[in-house]
C-alpha cells in the first residue's frame, strides 16, 4: 500500500487565491506538512489531517530539508495522502524541485500542483504590473538571500532593460541598490518593497533605487514576508495603487 | 449606479488550477470578455453571464484592445459585475495593465485577481523547476513576439546564468537559438518546448539549443499555446517527468 504526495502552492498568502485544486488535495488529505502562510488557515482547509508547521520561525527552520523529505516518504509509505504545502509556487525559490526528486528517489507517487507566485502577485496587488506594453517585456525573479547568489545575476542585467524582482532579499537591499547604480542604473530608477503582499497587513514602499536602503523603514517593524521591485514599472502604481479595490469590498458587490 | 470590472488570472488552462477569488468573481459575473482559455469551459464556471471571446482565432483579434476597454467600461457603467478573464496571470504580458489603466480613466471600481501563471507552471507541468538549488536561482519571462523585443533582453544575460522562459516564442524559437549560440551559449544548453501546458493535449519536446528550431516538429501540428524553456534546470525533466502523476489520477486516489 502506497500513498501520495502532492507539492502545492498555497500562493502569496490570501487564502482565496489557493486553487481548486490545492483546496481539494488539502481537503482530502491525512497529513499536511506547511511553511509560513499568513492567513491562511491550514486547520480550516484540512480538517482531517495532522498538520506540522515545517517552516521557519524567528529566522529557524523547525526541521531541516532532509527531515521534511523523511516524514514525506514514511507518511506516503504508510498509505498517506502527504500535502507538502508552500508559500507562492513549490518550484519558484521554494525547494520544491528538492522534495520532487526525493520522491523520485524513493519511488513515492506525486504531484506538483502550480500556485500563484509572490513574485508576481505581490506586486500586480501594489498596482505594479511586471510587464507593461512600452515599459518592460519582460521580467526577472531572482533570490536575494545571498550576495553570491544574486550578484552574478545582476551585474548582468543592462539598466532598466526587464523588471527585477527579488524575493528574499529585504536585508540586503542596501547592497543590491548601490549594487546596480555602480552598475550604471540611474539612481532614479523607481523602486518599490512590497510586504505582506495579499494579507491584511500588507504595505508599499514606493520611491527610487538610491532610496532602497533608507526609505523602506517599514521593513523593521514586523517580520512580514517581502519583496523587492526594481524598474520602470514600479511608477504605475502612482495611478494604480489608490484605484484598486480592496478584495473584501470587490466581494461585496 | 456603477458595476465593477474584476481583471482575473484564469492560469494556465486546466480550470482546477483557477483560484477560489477567480471562481467566486465568475459565479456572480454579469458578463464575462475572454480570451482562449484552452480546456476552461467559461459557460460551466459563469452560468448566469452573458459571454463574449475576445481573444484571437486564426491568429487574429475577433476585437482590438480599445474595443475591449469601451465593453468592459460601458458595461460596468451599466452596473453589471464584469469579469476580464485572461489566460495566465493578467499582468505577464497579458496587457492587463493597460486594461487596469483603462479603468482608472473612465473611473471604474475594479480589482486585480492574479492567476497562476503560465510562464512557471507550464514547466513545472513538464517537470522542470524555473529554480533549482545549485542549478539556477532565478528566472527571466520574456515576450517571444518579436525580435525587437526579445532581442535586447537575451543580448544581456550571460550564458546559463539564470533560466529563460519565453512566451509568444514559438515561431521564432529558430532564431532565438542561434542568437544565443551566436552570444556564446553553449549550443549543448538544454532546452524545451512545452505546449498546451495543464491540458489533456499538453506535449513537451526536450532537447539541446542548437536543435531548438528543428527538434520541435510537433509545433507545427497544431495552434496550442506554447512556451520555450532555456537553462540547466531542464535536464530535471528527465528525471522528474516520468515519475509525475497526472492530475487525474492523483484526484482519485
Amino acid at each position: 500500500m502506497t500513498g501520495f504526495v502532492s507539492l502545492v502552492g498555497a500562493g502569496p498568502g490570501d487564502p482565496d487565491l489557493l486553487t481548486r485544486r490545492a483546496l481539494d488535495r488539502l481537503a482530502r488529505a491525512d497529513l499536511v506538512l506547511y511553511d509560513a502562510l499568513g492567513p491562511t488557515d491550514v486547520g480550516e482547509l484540512a480538517p482531517q489531517a495532522r498538520r506540522f508547521f515545517v517552516g521557519k520561525r524567528a529566522g529557524r527552520h523547525a526541521i531541516d530539508q532532509d527531515g521534511i523529505n523523511q516524514l514525506l516518504i514514511r507518511a506516503a509509505r504508510r498509505g498517506q495522502r502527504v500535502v507538502r504545502l508552500k508559500g507562492g509556487d513549490p518550484f519558484v525559490l521554494g525547494r520544491g524541485g528538492e522534495e520532487a526528486l526525493a520522491m523520485v528517489d524513493a519511488g513515492i507517487p506525486f504531484e506538483i500542483v502550480p500556485g500563484v507566485s509572490s513574485a508576481i502577485a505581490g506586486p500586480a496587488l501594489a498596482g505594479i504590473p511586471v510587464t507593461h506594453r512600452g515599459v518592460a517585456a519582460g521580467f526577472a525573479v531572482i533570490s536575494g538571500h545571498a550576495r553570491a547568489v544574486w550578484e552574478p545575476v545582476l551585474a548582468a542585467l543592462p539598466p532598466a532593460s526587464i523588471t527585477i524582482v527579488v524575493l528574499m532579499g529585504l536585508s540586503q537591499r542596501a547592497l543590491i541598490g548601490s549594487f546596480l547604480i555602480e552598475r550604471g542604473w540611474a539612481p532614479s530608477t523607481p523602486a518599490a518593497v512590497v510586504l505582506g503582499a495579499s494579507t491584511p497587513e500588507a504595505r508599499t514602499w514606493t520611491g527610487v533605487l538610491a532610496e532602497l536602503a533608507g526609505g523602506a523603514g517599514l521593513v523593521e517593524q514586523g517580520e512580514l514576508p517581502g519583496l523587492l521591485v526594481i524598474g520602470p514599472v514600479v511608477e504605475l502604481a502612482a495611478t494604480l495603487a489608490p484605484a484598486l479595490a480592496p478584495a473584501a469590498v470587490a466581494s461585496s458587490i
